[in-house]
């Protein structure tokens, strides 16, 4: 059952995607000592005004 | 002040939406013992291709 | 893969819990059109010094 | 390292998204008694059919 | 109905705490233009070998 | 900045968390072509009567 949310900017390819969900699933996996059929991936892609960075919202960042 | 965050994909109807919310909310103030104006809940729809189920994309799947 | 987060105090019975989790469960299930089985709930119990309801600590009620 | 995340209604002006993070990045900052640089904020703005409210949909409500 | 959710270190004082809670309940509420009642907060403080910063957990650092 | 959030039971070592922690920062990193000082990761380790799996408290389980 674990459940793992990514949250990240939204500028990621479905390649890098696919690959991140595929690794990071089979390292929690083996952590926990779960099958890999049990483990569930969210991510979230946020635009860059709605992350905040140092105070600063990253769209405003040069 | 029960907060419930639900996750799942975006293929829901409002129509499901809306009971959904109510029964969660019903079963939950009740659980907690406490009044239903109390609870909060905030529905999130994943994209296919940002969940991650047993290591591969929902979307990859046939 | 749907996933739903309580969060609440942390004065609930585990029989209260029990019931909650199962009916939170059907109704989610149902409202997706899945399987029971795909469905899981993180329940968090939350101290009342760590939880803000209009502007104050739930601690500091009266 | 302290992450804020955010979830409110999709209606707030860029101009006050920016000082909301701003302040509320300060403030965190100075509570935990560390340098706004570790401060991560993550805004999400939920459509009004997707929040609950008292066991209804923000969007039912007149 | 904003939810703000604070997932700091466990190593702030309960003075510290509600101010902070104070101040960001303000915060939100103003950008929001919502009464303060509305607001809720929910303060997770996380041991430092729960965190993980730049790839170490926190409790490795010196 | 990503954050990761991972939720897993509280069954987990010392050693494999700092495992974990350490190779999913780098693989999130790198799918999104980020210094791997740029992530954070939160563990939270939930107690088997806090997780529900097909409507039933883990603890429940034979």
């Amino acid at each position: 059952m674990p459940v793992i949310q990514i949250a990240g900017n939204n500028n990621i390819s479905i390649e890098n995607k696919r690959e991140m969900v595929k690794k990071v699933s089979e390292v929690v996996a083996e952590a926990y000592g779960l099958p890999i059929e049990t483990i569930t991936v969210l991510v979230t892609g946020f635009e860059p005004d709605d992350i905040g960075a140092g105070g600063e919202l990253l769209s405003d960042r040069k």
